[in-house]
């Protein structure tokens, strides 16, 4: 066996054998298989793809590169979400505590952002002393006594997945379908969790541009947890435009506490219900009832021991950037248009988000909106607030959001799109 | 300019500007695109190909990652022969000093062989005290003395289609026309040659396995000659059987010793000569006679200062293999098939050829043929013998011959197909 046999049979529109999966992610995982070998595989499989088996044996080898973890000693059934990130996507914050409030288990590893999409940790990170990096023994401690944690993955988990995620995004390979679906279901498999809900956002600040890709990833994700006995149902949502009223980092926990006192934006408020009625459905716990844990100060109880739990104050004040700038709106009339994805880049070039892995976040940075598509507004009217430490961005944030902002003659009839597109099991 | 937005567009089906190429094959020439970026790209540009003008400009920033050559202070017009690699391709070595002696100087830069077919330079070094390795200067000397010269070529001239050379072998992404036709042909262009003859081989033991890549790969390299003032004709020619009666290094150098001494296979002759008189037409020398410089003795002439000249005995005695084992024919009957790649390959495991750049090579090692497809043949008579140093290597060599040898009916019609199939101008 050796690399570019199993390099040619891709190219060359074959399918990849079972011992030829095996064999090249176990021996990239040894660095037997050069970087080099692998990004050309990886171009051949986003040009050429593979078949529901070949990404089911792919992902299967993934899991087998690293540890498995196992919650079947809780006495709480374990219900896990997974997005595929957007702008504004605050929801696990939120959602984990409501869930775990309602009576399941809820392991939640998390990521960090990598371009225009935000990451749960960095966010959670603006909580003074908050801690992500715990050791196994850790995180069973804090899942035990909240019923919920989020933290970063052990490098033990999946490491096939950690070496090729890191090469995919700097080779121009991240955009193919059965890479997306096995690097996200390798990591929830081996992670041990019963039930899991996909969260697959659809639009200009997801990475699936429309309904056909999103639903593709979807099926193929739930097939992939269901045959390793995971129960697995995705939701499609909304990513045209941001979720909520924020996005940056402390900017979306001080929103999310929001949601917990019982308040906030309405869509981050259906989007965490609709999520939670899934993974509460999916762990056999179909009679809770999420708004009532919400409205009763319940899902912000276990807010507060698990940030506790994990270094955090959850009364401590969060940061606020140095700098402000607002935007008005150039015209009267109706926002028909926040493009998500101008949204996204704003915020991070703002300093919420980073350019390469190493590079730090600013807590305090983003973009803070005013009115929602649908809203009557009025020339000269606050539209944007843009936060940062460093207003020398202020022009190059700017810039992104050229064109991202539509505003209609008044009288425009407008209909926003529903938040959940479509749900596939 | 970033190498991901470079690998994005080829990735999505684009084309690639004249700046993205420019900064892509410069960045690369200093490591600042890394291999498994390029190695990506390379991978796109073979799934989804590039149009003339990418091959084009692709091409010119290859020549210009490194210095060019000029014999313009020769006094004979310049001719070169580029072949795309055969199994028993020994003609530049009888070549080279034939169309020196009709009048025309040849700069032969030539490789070593990888895989199952040979390289000139490997051949040559099986003559003791020959020397591949020539200063410019010396270069220089050689061709104006002797009117032929075969040598490495320097590191100076195209470093980054070397570099994307090595890359290529190792990733899988050799078998992409634009990236083979741009590596052959920025070589020949910076080496500075007034005419160019492509012998571009067809069939099992070719990288062209038909009719209509080779003719792509053809009219690809032609165009890219012509544009950049080069006077460039292909020939396309067989190789579903080997050239002449020997594949090895020591082997191919004596055949092509008898070939100058007027005798040699008929088809090693005719193909010599055919590409002689596309040299020498190509480089305004119409009325020159290359059958006459064999039958008179003066290639041979040419050839023994050549040889001399670059430390090389031409009297010497030419290494032999230790150890020889005799394959005989199975059935009596026509042989209508003794193919190309399984010739190659049993020849290159002898010992002929290298796995790895770094391997040495076997002087004596290979295959002598003692028939050619067409010739009846009786029950138990030799129809190869395969030579060696390392004896234990026979099973391995036979291993590749099964299926290569095909005896039909006594009586069954055999017809030959021409040398020359085609020819692009």
């Amino acid at each position: 066996m050796d690399a570019i046999s199993v390099i040619r049979t891709k190219r060359d529109g074959g399918r990849l054998g079972d011992d030829q999966i095996d064999w090249v992610i176990d021996a990239y995982t040894k660095g037997e298989v050069a970087d080099e070998q692998m990004s050309a595989l990886a171009m051949a499989i986003l040009l050429n793809g593979m078949d529901r088996a070949e990404i089911a044996r792919w992902t299967a080898a993934m899991i087998a590169s690293g540890e498995r973890m196992d919650f079947s000693s809780l006495p709480r059934p374990t219900a896990d979400k997974h997005s595929t990130g957007g702008v504004g996507d605050k929801i696990t914050l939120p959602l984990a505590p409501l869930v775990a409030a309602c009576g399941a288990a809820v392991p939640q590893l998390s990521g960090r952002g990598l371009g225009h999409t935000g990451g749960t940790l960095d966010k959670l990170e603006s909580i003074p002393g908050w801690r992500a990096l715990l050791s196994n023994e850790e995180m069973l401690r804090v899942l035990g006594d909240s019923g919920a944690v989020i933290c970063a993955a052990g490098d033990g988990l999946a490491p096939a997945d950690k070496k090729l995620y890191a090469l995919r995004d700097v080779t121009g390979t991240v955009e193919a379908i059965p890479l997306i679906a096995s690097s996200i279901m390798s990591k929830k498999i081996a992670e041990g969790t019963g039930s899991l809900v996909l969260d697959v956002k659809v639009g200009s600040g997801a990475f699936m541009k429309n309904l056909e890709q999103a639903r593709e990833l979807a099926s193929t994700m739930v097939g992939l947890g269901t045959d390793h006995g995971v129960r697995t149902v995705a939701l499609l949502t909304g990513m045209s435009t941001p979720l909520g009223l924020t996005a940056g980092n402390a900017l979306e926990v001080r929103e999310s506490v929001e949601v917990l006192a019982g308040g906030g934006p309405a869509d981050v408020v259906e989007l965490t219900l609709a999520l939670a009625r899934e993974m509460l459905d999916a762990a056999g716990l179909k009679d809770a009832d999420p708004a009532k844990a919400l409205a009763d100060g319940s899902a912000m109880d276990v807010w507060r021991r698990m940030i506790s739990a994990q270094g955090g104050d959850p009364d401590a004040e969060l940061p606020v950037a140095r700098e402000r700038h607002v935007v008005t709106a150039e015209r009267s009339g109706v926002l028909t248009g926040l493009d998500a994805y101008a949204v996204g880049v704003a915020a991070w070039r703002l300093g919420a988000g980073r350019a390469r892995k190493e590079d730090p976040v600013q807590a305090g940075a983003g973009v803070e909106l005013h009115a929602k598509p649908g809203a009557a507004v009025a020339q000269g009217q606050p539209l944007l607030t843009l936060h940062t430490d460093t207003p020398e961005k202020f022009g190059w944030a700017l810039e992104a959001l050229t064109g991202g902002v539509e505003i209609s003659p008044a009288g425009t009839a407008f209909t926003a799109d529903p938040i959940v597109l479509d749900r596939i099991a």
